[in-house]
Parts: C-alpha cells; structure tokens; sequence
C-alpha cells in the first residue's frame, strides 16, 4: 500500500528547487507525493501545522515532518 | 543511469530520523544511496563541504544540498 507523502512550499525558489529534486525522488512504488502550495491554499496551512511543519519547503513522511533547507517559515506564509 | 545520493549524517537522533524516512524514500531505481557518518569518516568532511552541506543531517542529490531539519552544524562535527 502506497504511503501519501505531503510537500508543502510557498513557490520560492528555495521551495522549487527542493520540489524538483528531493520530492520527485521519492520512490513511486511507494510513496503518493502530494503537493501543496500554502500561499495557494491558506486552508492547508493548518494540516501543514498539525503535522508539525515551522517552515517551508518542508515533506511530511509518515506523520513526521522534514524541514528541507529554509524557504519561509510558516509565520511568514500566514501573513500572505 | 543510477545517479548517487549522499546522505551525510552525524548519528544524533535528527540524523537517524532523516536516514530511516528521507534517505530510505527515495528511489532505488534511479539511486544508490551513499550513507556517510562523519564522525566515523572524517576524511569526508571535506566532499561535505565542497559540496555545500552546511549541517547535518543533509542529502547531496545531483550536486545540490538539502539540509535536513537540523541536527548539528558541520562546525561543531568538525570539533569532533
């Protein structure tokens, strides 16, 4: 069974860079990446919280979240 | 053509973390993931750095660092 992991960014360019290498790395054979973009999507912005995520680009694998280099955090995100 | 990843790591908790989830995530059929320790290796200090990698833990993929929530500094790995 396919595990769905979440890549919340906010269209940066540190976000895009980490969307084009480590999300499409992922393993296709187990892995659903589902991309959010939080500045796109202010409803998202609290499941990105609940799992735990304080900036972006961030992935969040199996309900734990990986803060990849830093975009924005996600106070930033909230004031649009 | 495979392409490898390196996934420099220090052995704290943060890096064993990010090694069972973002390293093991990726695909086996485009990468070998090449796990390196740095206290253990301290000779690879060096390629972590020319490579980027400010902080560990951090994943090198197609020549670019991703660093990886944060464990430790690449300063205070070298202080051993």
């Amino acid at each position: 069974m396919k595990t769905t992991a979440v890549f919340y960014h906010a269209g940066c360019p540190v976000c895009v860079s980490a969307e084009r290498t480590v999300a499409t790395a992922l393993d296709p054979e187990r892995y659903d990446v589902r991309i959010v973009h939080l500045c796109e999507n202010a409803s998202e912005i609290a499941n990105a919280e609940a799992a735990g995520v304080q900036s972006v680009p961030a992935l969040v694998l199996h309900g734990e979240p990986f803060h990849i280099n830093f975009g924005a955090s996600l106070a930033d995100v909230k004031k649009g």
